[in-house]
């Protein structure tokens, strides 16, 4: 697939895309998320191919979402793991997640659920715009300025 | 690139971003939300190969993100406009432009600002994990049920 790279540009968005956007790159997140560490463990969940999985996951980790750790220096084997400002992924994803089990899914359709440990309640998430003085601002309100 | 259809699967995640999760068609989200609507600007403004973008924009269509209007019959112009389903998409899109102004832009750096149209003051965005019972939910206590 040819794509023009917007890396360069202003907008974080595209900026942010080119960086995760990648079907892939979410997916490797999303095991992350679920505590999947090792490269043969996300080869096998995902059915990625391992020169596909090798690339995405030196992007993530040269972008500091992921972190590459030696765990055994006999068996020289490392462990992929979620950095803080991987972390910060998360609530985008479950968004995704949310939008998804509402307009993809059939009402009894079996699908994964995203639960509170502690209890195995069902969690949602919330989202709220608000200007930097604090005043709620609906979606209609909202305008892109492009810097000159 | 190969990719495994993970759209059967009972994991919403993955069968959003089945999708949505494709550089291009989160881009055309973005011209779609900034107001674009005809086929030739979204072709200028991502410079996006026009076969590319017929099939991103039909895939769109079909899921019900994006609706195709006739605008002119004499000139057959059609016009692609969210639908409720594509607007409820906006603050995943939101987020992750969030993520990236914080990480992958310098401080000084020239970036596209998400304002409110009232007064120009800076939108962010807030997010809040709750459990059914209303109960706060942190990251640390999420879990991952997949169903049997």
């Amino acid at each position: 697939m040819q794509r023009t790279n917007l890396n360069k540009e202003s907008c974080p968005l595209a900026r942010g895309l080119d960086v995760i956007g990648e079907w892939w790159s979410l997916l490797i997140l999303r095991e992350a998320f679920a505590g999947v560490r090792r490269f043969d463990d996300f080869h096998l969940n995902l059915g990625i191919p391992r020169n596909t999985l090798t690339q995405r996951l030196t992007k993530l980790v040269e972008f500091g979402i992921l972190e590459k750790r030696l765990v055994s220096e006999k068996a020289r084997r490392h462990e992929y793991a979620l950095t803080p400002i991987g972390v910060e992924l998360l609530p985008a994803l479950i968004l995704i997640r949310e939008w998804s089990t509402r307009h993809l899914f059939k009402p009894n359709e079996k699908c994964v659920r995203l639960v509170d440990a502690r209890d195995q309640s069902d969690v949602s998430i919330q989202t709220k715009l608000v200007s930097k003085k604090g005043k709620p601002v609906r979606l209609q309100d909202l305008q892109l300025i492009t810097p000159k």
